[in-house]
């Protein structure tokens, strides 16, 4: 039997507004038990979603890892039961780590009854990895509108590599739902900007346009004509003036489809809280409506008013089955495509397999180069550089590129073939992305949530505009590797602007992101090769912009000690060290140089390098007293960088010689003299704290 | 006797057109001297420059800090000598900090012979403080179109409060160079959609399009149509089509000064490295010319080609005369204005004499409230609304906003009269920055440049969309108050992405940034009043989402302990302590309800409060001592975040209770309970501290 409440607002109740009504009261159910949420936006945009994956996402629930599925990235992260409603509705399949069913909804009724709560499958914001048909993590507004440019730009770039005639595999689109918060935010001016500009097809976003943001009325900060600076950005804009007209989103959606040349924005014109008492209002954006408000608003909906988490009857059904009809013999026939491409194309289908699987083609690791030792050595920009191209054409999804810096940040890619990723050329490498650092970030991502493994690169100073998403990748463990290069006093002339002071520590701090900053260009090439061989693990690859002596490794220790974080590079002679000199980067060779000194003096010092923290911390901890034994507390570390952070190992009675202050306009010898970087001061400060401890 | 060489490129030398060359060839000259340095853009501004500055910008070399002065803001910071080399021309008197001439030129031929050197006042990006005429520290891109949005609405600001019938005190404009990496950078996107939404009709941007960025042709990146897009933003938008074309330009201004609804962007087409070999290639960016292109350069201009920092006679003299002669009057009568303005108005006029001090009226101090014992107490966020609102009326200068985020961070002034600052109303006290963090920062910084006391908020976790003005606001030494609210996991249920870790690190990271995260409604008070005591110190003001209990004074320190960044609390009874609780913001209740608990067991036990390590660290040795002693090695911090630098207080033989992973989305008990946020639980690891020291 089916319950079909009569419904006032849009006539006797269809299966279609049967099933709108249920994401939207699914939505205020959950928020009101939570007590916690935001039921505005999915009341708003229930008519939307509902129309977009009934008649229009490729997204098979059966197989929400299919390569080929559309994407729906939920850039408005706070209407997250929006997202679990649709999810639930439309009855997608829980996949684990491995890919593999569970046998288990995707989000269940009871899931959204748990909206909220601690170890559900239903935060607060959607949560890639925790709930399966979350393309990514969003909240932080304008992210997913990043990320998705990084989708499309993945797609284009797996066609180009894998399509061939008659095997059409990578064709997908990615929609967006998005909101004022996300068109204010830069993240998207920039990634639309390069949207444009590459002419992505693939793209659409949905721009909720609801008048409304958490201080009030739009009017009192965002009057802009948004259509008309998306078409300066180059995109198709389309409106639709009511965001429960489906037939207008239909069309609307058609258009979009039918746009080969450039991405497509389609602004709707939305009711936040619909139908409710708070409609329009901002107090339907961010808190629980009330009990009261909430039967108010099933009654207007011509809704049970007592129901709760109601499903009526064949809703569910009536929706899989739409889509089941109109996706499942497409994706069907994409799996018979792909058996037949194994056949022919046995390799790129092996990759495709790869890539799936999150893992690289096997074999990349031999064509690492490694360095011979150098007294004047390289930068280590040039290195990365170096094992950037080395490496490159045995990791065909290895795609990056800089925020205008390539030719200081030294990673394009130069080896043939490896041309530039532009509207034409979707096969190309190397990305363009313009003096962009938050879209960039925000950009790889989503590349990475697309099988690719991208890299990104400005200098280290400005990793200031790229927060966000660093901190994303390391909430979802994407395998992004930042590149920053100037990463210290050592950009001498340029001055404070350009000169990192605190950005070691600021990243350091981000749980989960493995910083390296490398000592020697034999260093580089551990660092480049572990930051690959995870891929659940973003990499901060921080590198110098002056040269670095490429040391002995047949004297110290080998590099391959980056691995584990820390190692014991050079040793003194005999007997246990009076002190441990500790140093990293461009002030490695220098504190080598200073032990060496010391060592001709009669000073026993023992020289750890000590590239990643993050690394370091995740040995034992017989290995970590191996390299930094609790006996020897007079320790010294060397960085140019703030001290924040260091007295976890030199301790208690250790000291440092880093940087208190920000750096200065000044050629680098002179900075690096006036702040202390030399091996006359290390070698000072050394027996200084030797002298305390005996 | 005048050397006017014949220029081939433009006609026998006219004074204007050597003073064009000058520039040119003095940028150039420096940046080859320094073999360092960005004479591109320079060589293609200079005749935009000259224009300005001779015809249309309202500054008086003779008096730069002349409050009504037109700004000129070189938002491509990288082009620095173009600055210097005009400011030198135009015989811009220095000022000192007191603002009191120093009898030197701001810039001086020596002093562009340095450029770039250590300590030089023509360091590689202008700061501010540093060069007497540089309005802002640039070189990040986009932050000087930021910085302009701030310093036009201060104009109105200021004007609002101070003009009279008959004294029109305040009316100046601001100019801003910018160039493609700003028109790219998402901060000047939101920047501009904000100043376009309030019709900052005194704003004008001068964007160099010369179709050149880092990595070669803006074909690569950057293809929109920007006058469309700036259209949208609501802004005029004006055509020069030869940066060359001086009366064009000139045309261009006149119609800047006659459009009176909204700002004006003046997109000029230039040459990078106008008349050089390099002329309009990437590589006349960022590196010397070469001697040889030099010379060559030179030849071109009609320069003798061996001189160096050449200025032909007549060139300093002709611009000082022509600025002069439009400038000097109206500046002469202002101070008359103003003599007038101090009898009529002399409450005001003291105000003004004030503020160009950088002071406070006093008594606002008066008006600070206290709070009563209260087991429950209130959000930091709370009384921190309450202190705000408590202090504003009595401190007129004191402007700011949120990031769409009032009503959750408290931020709102709402006393009577305090309405918001919108078109029409430039009187209003609050700002509604939108959902633009970045532009936010920068806007802020930019007021603050203009004589306000600006305060700005969002979530903490959000501050990593504004690191870059956060960095340059402790660059510049603005008294900018960032208000960051929902300061930990006890965001509760919007989860990971919203519930900061690592964001107290980062802030204390940087040198010169007063981050304090006060632990109960008291020591919020003493942080709002250091917080604006300090005329010469950004603050960031951390506040808890829940409510703290407001600890009772009487039985414990007071909260003016906070003045010293952190003081003994709570004290054990008789003897030594045993061990030393450390807390901070909500978790430094949590340590005193341990304190306690532990006292019953017969634990000795002393808390400290350490609310900013900043405010701490610049204590003597003896005083830091005194509240750490060194014979109390047992210690243990709690902070709900991550423990990156705690080693410092802890010691190697101490632990922190602290987030060693990212949230998650549950309530607050919940996660409080999972990471061991419990009184419990500090009560054992404090036990088991004591116990490995005894």
């Amino acid at each position: 039997m089916t319950h079909s409440p009569p419904n006032p607002l849009w006539g006797e109740g269809s299966l279609e507004s049967l099933a709108i009504g249920t994401i939207r009261t699914l939505a205020m159910d959950a928020v009101q038990k939570a007590n916690s949420g935001h039921p505005g936006t999915p009341m708003a945009l229930a008519a939307v979603t509902h129309t977009l994956w009934r008649d229009f996402l490729r997204y098979d629930p059966d197989a929400p890892d299919w390569p080929n599925r559309d994407r729906f990235v939920l850039s408005v992260g706070h209407a997250s039961m929006l997202l679990y409603a649709v999810l639930h509705l439309a009855g997608v399949k829980e996949i684990d780590a491995d890919r593999m069913p569970t046998g288990k909804p995707a989000v269940s009724l009871e899931d959204i009854k748990q909206f909220r709560q601690f170890g559900s499958k239903t935060p607060g914001h959607p949560e890639y990895r925790i709930t399966t048909g979350v393309e990514t993590t969003t909240g932080p507004l304008g992210q997913g509108c990043g990320n998705s440019v990084g989708m499309a730009i993945a797609e284009c770039a797996l066609a180009a590599r894998f399509n061939r005639d008659g095997f059409n595999l990578f064709d997908h689109d990615i929609y967006v739902l998005c909101g004022d918060g996300d068109m204010m935010e830069g993240v998207s001016s920039e990634a639309a900007s390069l949207a444009g500009h590459l002419g992505l097809s693939n793209l659409c976003w949905i721009y909720d346009s609801n008048h409304i943001s958490i201080e009030g009325s739009t009017k009192l900060a965002f009057t802009e004509d948004l259509g008309k600076r998306f078409e300066g950005y180059g995109w198709k804009v389309v409106h639709v003036e009511d965001a429960n007209d489906t037939a207008a989103l239909a069309s609307a959606f058609d258009v979009f489809g039918a746009t080969d040349d450039r991405p497509t924005l389609i602004v709707v014109q939305s009711v936040i809280g619909w139908g409710s008492p708070r409609a329009g209002n901002e107090k339907a954006h961010g808190e629980p409506l009330g009990e009261d408000n909430v039967r108010a608003t099933k009654k207007a909906y011509g809704w049970p008013e007592d129901s709760q988490f109601f499903v009526p009857d064949g809703v569910a059904e009536a929706f899989q089955a739409a889509i089941a009809e109109r996706v499942r013999p497409a994706r069907k026939a994409w799996e018979a495509t792909f058996a037949r491409y194994r056949k022919t194309f046995p390799m790129e289908a092996a990759q495709i397999d790869l890539l799936r699987e999150g893992k690289l083609p096997g074999g990349w690791q031999a064509a690492l180069p490694s360095f011979p030792t150098d007294a004047i050595g390289l930068a280590s920009r040039d290195s990365g550089g170096k094992v950037l191209n080395a490496i490159a054409p045995h990791v065909p999804l290895l795609m990056g590129g800089s925020a205008d810096l390539s030719p200081s940040t030294k990673t394009k890619m130069t080896f043939e073939g490896a041309s530039s990723f532009e509207r034409g050329d979707p096969a190309g490498r190397n990305l363009h992305f313009g003096v962009r650092e938050h879209a960039m970030g925000s950009i790889a991502n989503g590349m990475a949530l697309s099988y690719l493994r991208p890299y990104c690169s400005t200098f280290l100073v400005f990793a200031d505009y790229m927060r966000a998403p660093i901190r994303l990748a390391a909430i979802m463990e994407l395998p992004v590797t930042f590149v920053f290069t100037h990463d210290s006093i050592g950009v001498g002339e340029d001055g404070p602007t350009h000169q990192p002071v605190e950005h070691l520590a600021t990243l350091r701090a981000v749980p989960g992101l493995n910083t390296i900053r490398p000592g020697d260009a034999n260093e580089v090439v551990v660092a480049w090769k572990v930051a690959l061989e995870h891929s659940n693990v973003p990499t901060a690859l921080v590198l110098s912009r002056q040269a670095i002596p490429t040391l002995d490794r047949k004297r110290y220790a080998a590099a391959e000690g980056l691995q584990k974080g820390g190692y014991v590079l050079a040793e003194c002679k005999d007997g246990d060290p009076e002190i441990i000199l500790i140093g990293t980067g461009s002030e490695l060779p220098l504190v080598v140089a200073a032990h060496e000194k010391l060592r001709a003096e009669g000073v026993r010092s023992r020289v750890v390098s000590l590239p990643s923290w993050y690394l370091f911390e995740m040995q034992d901890d017989a290995y970590r007293k191996h390299v930094l034994p609790d006996a020897v507390r007079a320790r010294l570390a060397v960085e140019q960088a703030g001290s924040l952070g260091w007295d976890r190992y030199v301790g208690s009675d250790g000291d440092t010689i880093t940087m208190k202050t920000f750096g200065a306009s000044a050629p680098l010898a002179i900075l690096q003299e006036h702040h202390g970087f030399t091996i006359e001061n290390v070698c000072a400060i050394a027996r200084h704290i030797i002298g305390k401890h005996s």
